[in-house]
């Protein structure tokens, strides 16, 4: 299998009942900033604040009833931790996560909100694997990996659907790049409604691995990334890269400066809270790295998942 | 003439072309820490960030065109300062500013970025009016006061149209008040629209003269207030008065404390940027004042102008 436009109109049928159709923002300031048309796609206004409730959500809707009943489970301390307790709790079933025993209070307390069974382990990749296959053997939790998975991909696909079907005269979209799973249902989603279309990648120069990896023609590992969009620090999966590959324009890569400065102005002036990540496609049009002067581009704002106690700007 | 639902009705289809529809958003983490179920009527989500473009367009675009071309003229170093600037912008006549020379200089800049001509003054009440008459003599500009005035009211009542269009079943309808044009305007059409509705007022306790002036029945300055919802200094006017008597069950005051942690729940969860002033009418809820249990209840965002290097919050 691979994942196809049709299997990303099948999981929008069937996640509607349970996430937010999130609105298509604009803003003229943004506008004149950028010499563009910008569509803000408000992914941080999605269940969970992120985007990542569209891919988990699929993945646990996708599940028959006696698959469903072992629950599932993943490692992540991230938003897709806090994405799948919330799609395992709506369906009734149980999500086993697994976070390294040194994640921030705030992400065990999310995750636990949402009534994730917390396995904690050390904080090195060896140790979160070997808990969650122990997990996965011991209860039959089906593994929903957080995006080298095609239920997932499909899943994440759906916000290219909605933006597209809002805003159809798009001349391109950029989404960022993490690990791939936002990107590349992007990138199927929309070349599959518009061929045409322009499919950009956004990701930190302090983590530029998906750019090297397409420019390389192999997944380059993502190396101790020092960057503050903590939600795009991972590398390219097995199933990801090929669709980036067959799909994508460029990747982009943007300053830290950049991003801060993207982000402080999305804030400031069209008054919704994105996270770093989310800032890093705005950043694109605002380095101005590449030129879409004057056209039509749709933005996939990832999240809005940030510490207001530590925010990348001078405080009071 | 007072100002009716008619009036308002008439104010919406005036500014129709140039306001924005800002969005109703819901949010069920705010639902369940409440215990009631909140519609946010999204004004900081309005062109210049705030609800006060309604009044200043419908002053402006309420002129024939032979007072519009000597342009309009108000007093104000806030939001309503910027609002009428962008207004008289769109409708190309001047619109002559009247500002404290230590007023902010973001503010400065926000005035003079929307075209507005800026008469600086002494800090003082009798400086700030006695140049706006002389501008006002000088020029032949229309006057707009920011709220003690009948097409302002008018105007700010249209959010409340939308909302209530948007949401015909609220039990209660929460707006802050600073001079009262909001709250004004809010009353009339939500009374108008359903007679049964209750209306209440927000403000700080530490600037609770509006709830002191419907309790003794005359207008008590507001005198040196001090809180962070620097939106809602001002002391009700001749025609705020009479409206808020007529049409508001109760101003309801709420602490600093309460204002900051509603505020900064509203970022975190709804993801979206409001002001002090704003936070005000949720803390009303936030801090269960008044026994709301389980109603409807609508919420003015009145704005979402703050300085991202000011928060009422720890920083890094």
């Amino acid at each position: 299998m691979t994942v196809t436009l049709a299997h990303i109109q099948r999981a929008a049928e069937r996640i509607k009942p349970y996430a937010h159709r999130t609105p298509v923002m604009t803003n003229e300031s943004l506008n004149e900033r950028v010499g563009a048309r910008v569509y803000l796609k408000c992914e941080n206004l999605q269940k969970v604040g992120a985007f990542k409730f569209r891919g988990a959500c699929n993945a646990v809707y996708s599940l028959s009833d006696d698959e469903a009943k072992h629950g599932v489970c993943t490692h992540s301390s991230g938003n897709h931790a806090q994405a799948l307790a919330l799609a395992a709790k709506m369906r009734g079933i149980p999500a086993h996560i697994v976070m390294p025993n040194n994640a921030p209070q705030v992400k065990k307390d999310a995750v636990a909100g949402y009534g994730g069974r917390i396995t904690f382990c050390e904080p090195t990749l060896e140790a979160r694997e070997n808990t969650l296959e122990r997990i996965r053997l011991n209860t039959g939790a089906n593994v929903v990996h957080p995006y080298n998975d095609e239920r997932v991909i499909a899943g994440q696909g759906t916000a290219s659907l909605e933006l597209l079907a809002d805003s159809p005269d798009l001349d391109a979209i950029i989404a960022p790049v993490g690990g791939g799973g936002l990107l590349s249902g992007t990138s199927i989603a929309a070349k599959g409604l518009k061929p045409g279309i322009r499919v950009l990648g956004a990701e930190p120069e302090m983590a530029d691995d998906a750019q090297r990896s397409l420019k390389e023609g192999r997944i380059v590992p993502s190396v101790n990334p020092k960057t503050i969009a903590d939600g795009l620090l991972t590398s390219l999966g097995s199933l990801t890269f090929p669709i980036l590959q067959q799909n994508v324009e460029q990747i982009v890569a943007v300053s830290e400066q950049g991003i801060v400065d993207a982000m402080k102005f999305i804030w400031e002036r069209a008054k919704i809270v994105i996270e770093p990540s989310s800032a890093v496609a705005v950043a694109v049009l605002w380095e101005k790295k590449i030129d879409l002067s004057g056209l039509k581009v749709g933005v996939i704002l990832s999240g809005g998942n940030v510490d207001l106690g530590k925010l990348p700007w001078g405080g009071k």
